[in-house]
């Protein structure tokens, strides 16, 4: 079997390439048959693959410019060619990587992705997807971000990606579908939510109907799909709760000599809890519905975020995700009825 | 001093007239000044009242008639003139009474108030405010669910009333004003509110931003801004992730006999906090921008909830919410530029 090979921009991110070049030496260790390309200056790049003791399964290519956080977008693309991250997405359209990893300009990442790899014919906007660990399953929500309006045929898009994705590659055999609305009932919602509700209700999908906010958490259903201003929203609010609960646990147990003894009993249970919802655990989101495999890390990334987004990529990149959803594009309900 | 009227649907809710009575009565306990007009059927209420041995405070008026959850609310609100709802809204209208508070069916609730009371003249439209309880500050959520779709001056409209109410009730000097958006530079979010944030930084408010999902859970602004269909998943999905938090951290205090015995230390906090974050605390949610105070409570409300909405409509009155709104107005920047 061929190597399946990863693009990783060392470039992105706040902690610096150091910092991205342990999770991918990291990952390396754990998985084989897969080989990582580091972007960005090569020289200093070798210096720190040096350092760092990689084995031959970690290499170097030169994209001598990078993408700051603050650019804009498309015209960065279109004006940078040397840039990791257009190097990243050329490297996967031309075939030579079956991903690309960044931490880097999101905005630039998904450009980059759309204008380089190109979207998947039959697909109206790409979505990202974001992996919710509650505790009676995953919740995968989609759009968390790549699109703020949408209309019906996008979020019938988003539905058919994320199914195709569960079923591929995290191998769930027959994926709920919910879409997010603010009523149980069929006619319940925004405009855009009922209208497509009768195109995803036609699709080859194990449509649930309309959730609610609570549902999310609940994980009433495996797949949750809303508009990419909603999503973004569900999953920053998530966040901050889950925080904001925890410090107020941290407050209780600080609060006297005998609290700080029963936190230190609640402290195995409460670490594993932590460690469920720590955002490093799953690394980065996918970016659905472009040409080829896109994770997008969180700026904040760490050595270890870095570390589970490549191995991501990898499953994303076995289960033949992209291929899978290309085949199931062709039971797509037609539009114009 | 003239007592303050409060008109209560004693039909609606899912627990029945007498558990609403009993909600009243401890209101009216609390309260002096204060007349509870109970709306229902006058043989069955009067019966309860006696049993529950109320004060003269506490009366009946009658209403024959009930809307059920189902029902379609305007069309309802046109041909059940003798419906609890329909009687409250109008004992407000003619001024016998000065706030509705009502569990019954929401929809109907709201139609009610918009047919009956009326908008405020120069509101486009009314907006359910919740009060989320965050570790920093009250967060006043709108609009929670009154209108699914918005335009830009719907937004500008739920910031101008929230700033009033929290003036004049809250009795917060200067609320601050967020914008929930998936950035904060101006600029980003969706079209509607980027072109909301034009309006708003125009209005006489201490206008903060675009606030993000976190903000809210981190208790950035006083006031967060939204449509009617974020707004209601954001409350939802908040209730949700808090009791399934909560939920996993009684399931870690049931692991052992040791983490039970760490549970019993921890509980007089837990218990505070279970206390703040408990919706029976609040009651109700305001219909903001209807000419009249009118107070919605959830369907399953207890009698605590009951009279927590009862104090909570007494208090809107005492601070004069709607006169504020109508003064407040008059800064009301012009749309037409």
């Amino acid at each position: 079997m061929e190597n399946i090979v990863i693009a990783v921009d060392a470039m992105g991110g706040d902690h610096g390439p150091s910092e991205i070049i342990r999770g991918c030496v990291s990952a390396s260790a754990i998985e084989t048959g897969v080989e990582i390309v580091l972007l960005g200056p090569k020289e200093l790049l070798n210096r720190e693959l040096k350092l760092q003791k990689a084995s031959g399964m970690v290499r170097v290519e030169e994209a001598g410019d990078t993408i700051s956080m603050d650019e804009e977008p498309a015209w960065a693309i279109r004006n940078k060619p040397e840039s990791s991250i257009v190097v990243g997405n050329k490297l996967v359209k031309d075939g030579s990587a079956q991903a690309f990893v960044s931490a880097g300009n999101t905005g630039a990442v998904m450009a980059g992705a759309l204008l380089i790899m190109g979207r998947i014919k039959g697909i109206s906007r790409p979505a990202i997807t974001v992996k919710c660990p509650m505790r009676t399953r995953d919740v995968y929500v989609l759009d968390a971000g790549a699109n703020a309006d949408c209309k019906p045929e996008n979020l019938l898009d988003f539905a058919i990606m994320a199914n195709s994705y569960l079923k591929s590659v995290i191998k769930i055999s027959k994926p709920s579908v919910g879409l997010l609305s603010i009523g149980e009932e069929r006619g319940k919602g925004n405009e855009l939510v009922k209208e497509a509700y009768g195109l995803i209700e036609r699709a080859d999908l194990d449509f649930y109907g309309n959730v609610e906010g609570r549902d999310i958490a609940l994980g009433t259903t495996d797949i949750v799909v809303c508009d990419g201003y909603t999503g973004n929203i569900v999953l920053k609010l998530s966040e901050g709760l889950v925080l904001q609960v925890m410090a107020e646990f941290k407050a209780i147990a600080s609060s006297s000599f005998l609290t700080k003894l029963a936190g230190l009993v609640f402290r195995p249970g409460l670490m594993k809890m932590k460690e469920r919802l720590d955002p490093d655990e799953y690394g980065g989101t996918l970016l659905l519905g472009v040409d080829g495999v896109c994770t997008i890390c969180h700026g904040s990334s760490t050595a270890k975020a870095i570390g589970n987004a490549v191995l991501q990529a990898v499953n994303a990149v076995r289960g033949g995700v992209v291929e899978k959803i290309k085949e199931d594009l062709k039971g797509k309900p037609q539009l114009n009825v």
